[in-house]
């Protein structure tokens, strides 16, 4: 691992000595628009999530595949001839999915597919066997009378619908992250939930869980959209349901993992990081090819395309560990290099599939905002449009404006994403090489021009 | 089992009764017309494909699910009132899956979606592990030099694109069907195909095989087409590819399932027979909803609707055991019964899915082609046009036409059919209802009018 100390007033200089608030000159506006010709030619960011996705595949955090994405990132950025390529320990918990399957015993005997949540306890070895309860949501679920819970598999069918913004996941996810400890209070032996996706498919979604302090843990797995369909109708047929579940699952000691960080240096001011990224991560049933080789493909091959135009600032591709686990690569980058990250002047990370971009958002100092708005005109051929300063800047930066740090979200067209996330379908085939150099271009573009600027990028207030 | 056995003067009454070669009367026009808008309004298709889906689900040939689905049918045509319900024992094959699992080793390790193919060999216990060949057909391996092919798991590539007619299955399929005892004359330990399917999805497709007499039997299973774009882009990378896979499968004795028929009696010519119906039997992965619990609802729905206008003919619903083992539920009912084949006067089988109808063809006697013409006009308002005179019937009637019996074709839109068929993916949600309920509108007319022909239904000029 490379150290990030610097000295202090290397760190400071380019904010005082950049003239004020003057923006990106017409030369780097010019560059900035062929970069934008020359991305949506390139078949630089497919090829990278093509060779993820075939040379590493499924590489759950802790995981040998983990350690050969590592493994693979690092090659891969010295394969691009990036300038400086080093990588940050991460401790990760080390969950092993195993053999899952359940099937409803009676009234009438059906298999259901099912996955394990992330985290999730193993059912006994013989598995278990219980009477259902249905309820629609988690809110129903904690009015509940123990008594009846008691002894039960808690089924809960929160539906989720498709959106441009996904908008309804993070209602649904609730289910998936506190059910098991809600329902284990009442006395439940298992949690089985509709999985959090708007497909219609036989593809149970996993993801992350977590149990609460001092709850006895029990089992929780998802069953597909078909399946709940199929669940749903059966109860409404007024007869009681059992099912027998059986999830496998190990958790190993806590391992090491890494980010992994490619840096094309800047030729003017090289201790000033544009910082993009995405996820190194993936769940393990699929290739991880939408969540998050995309962004992977889509970022490293935005950083290698400005490299050709000499940027002023370092451009800084950071690939983050255990981003599923729960944003524990991002957490570690943020404390690791905690007196650095004033360093930083615009940061973003890609994590939302492979679709077209369709809005540029920011959270910038208000003195930046002419900037936004002249990257905002460079990327309106592309079909995205300008949207409001209150950006999040995806899950692993989303904890860097806290700290000052201003960020940036291209926001994708998400209206399939939750149909193949954390999926055993999140494969390669389902994304569009078209649509993918348009986020290449969108990157580049907004990278590119925040490297640019003539005016200082001012850290955000602190709240 | 109720014989079929009938007198000879009763069989051939009615073509010597009725009028020569006048159509449908008026009145019994205008019944198909408030059929066909009763039965666009009717909930029953669907509600018997869910009942069918629900209740019963999987119903694999031989198994036990088989049976229930057997005593499902029996009781469902009970519950609407069918005049007479009988079934007819077959022997079936009982084939049975078990696990199934397979892995890259090398170059890049990571796992395959797999699927035995119905009547697959099991692979030793502990798997069988071999260097991969490819070939993109069953023709290029016919022609591959055996010394290269001895001692490997051969790998067929064969793709298939979506058409409405479904048009490239039966080139398709070759690979799924002789591919095994192919590789094993060149000494394969093992086949894997691409399934035999137009999705992107990591659903493998499963489907029925034969072994020549003679060759030995090889493991065979069938990758999802997801993993097959994964192992063509790892093959690209000019690598030796090493797989591990393990098939557990079971053929245990044959036993005996049942073609399940159920008979609105005919009002004037009661034993003369419209044979309408699809197969109960599934494969064992998805919950068989359309393929074919689609086509059990339509014609079902079809022949209840149809009895409250109380038809001259008899309306049969014969719902035919283990089609997908061979047609061998359907070979028995027309070996069964060859000495009755006569009095069916009409036969059509629904059996490609639950899509709206495009088209309506026929292979009957040329002089009963005026009365399709009538039929053809009351089906237009569903958008239907009227094909030729060389159908097929579907796959257990087509059989029949060569000893006579003249059939006809409900061609649905199959542009998605392939993205399910012999997949988990084979689930309820997939059906459209309104789409269903043109379906059974067409049947009901079809069936129907030929029910009240005037004019005597001739057998075909048999060859």
């Amino acid at each position: 691992m490379r150290s990030l100390i610097l000295p202090i007033a290397l760190l400071v200089s380019s904010t005082f000595t950049l003239p004020s608030f003057a923006t990106v000159s017409d030369t780097s506006l010019d560059k900035a628009e062929q970069l934008r010709e020359i991305a949506q030619r390139s078949h630089l960011g497919f090829d990278i999530v093509e060779s993820l996705t075939v040379e590493v595949g499924p590489r759950l955090a802790g995981t040998s595949a983990d350690a050969r994405a590592v493994a693979w990132a690092q090659a891969k950025f010295s394969e691009l001839g990036f300038d400086k390529i080093y990588k940050q320990p991460v401790s990760v918990r080390h969950w092993q999915r195993g053999a899952a399957s359940a099937e409803i015993l009676s009234p009438f005997p059906q298999p259901l597919a099912i996955t394990a949540l992330g985290d999730s306890v193993a059912t006994p070895k013989e598995g278990l066997t219980g009477e259902v309860i249905f309820f629609d949501s988690v809110a129903a679920l904690k009015q509940a009378d123990p008594k009846k819970v008691n002894g039960k598999i808690v089924y809960i069918d929160a539906r989720m619908h498709q959106h441009r913004e996904g908008k309804e996941y993070s209602l649904a996810v609730a289910g998936r992250s506190i059910g098991s400890s809600v329902a284990s209070e009442k006395g439940a032996i298992a949690l089985m939930i509709r999985s959090v996706g708007t497909d219609k498919s036989r593809m149970p979604h996993t993801g992350n869980m977590r149990y609460q302090a001092g709850v006895k843990k029990i089992p929780a797995g998802a069953i597909s959209t078909s399946d709940a369909m199929m669940l749903m109708a059966m109860n409404k047929r007024g007869k009681t349901i059992t099912v027998h579940m059986n999830l496998d699952t190990t958790m190993h000691k806590p391992t090491t993992s890494y980010n992994v960080i490619g840096e094309v240096t800047g030729s003017t001011y090289p201790d000033e990081y544009i910082l993009i990224g995405a996820h190194l991560d993936s769940w393990d049933e699929g290739t991880g090819a939408l969540d998050d080789g995309a962004g992977v493909g889509i970022t490293m091959a935005a950083a290698k395309l400005i490299g050709q135009f000499k940027p002023k600032r370092t451009i800084r591709v950071v690939l983050f560990a255990n981003e599923e686990g729960g944003l524990i690569g991002a957490k570690e980058y943020r404390d690791a290099n905690a007196s650095e990250l004033h360093k930083i002047k615009l940061a973003g990370e890609s994590d939302f599939g492979a679709r077209s971009i369709w809005r540029f958002d920011s959270q910038v100092h208000p003195k930046n905002l002419d900037l936004m708005a002249q990257i905002a005109k460079v990327l309106q051929p592309l079909n995205i449009n300008h949207g409001d300063n209150k950006a999040g800047g995806g899950p692993d930066v989303s904890i860097l404006p806290a700290k000052g740090v201003p960020v940036f979200s291209l926001r994708q067209d998400g209206t399939d994403y939750f149909d193949y996330h954390h999926t055993a379908n999140d494969t390669l085939d389902k994304i569009n090489p078209q649509q993918l150099r348009q986020n290449v271009a969108a990157w580049a573009i907004v990278a590119y021009l925040a490297a640019e600027s003539e005016a200082p990028l001012l850290p955000l207030t602190i709240k």
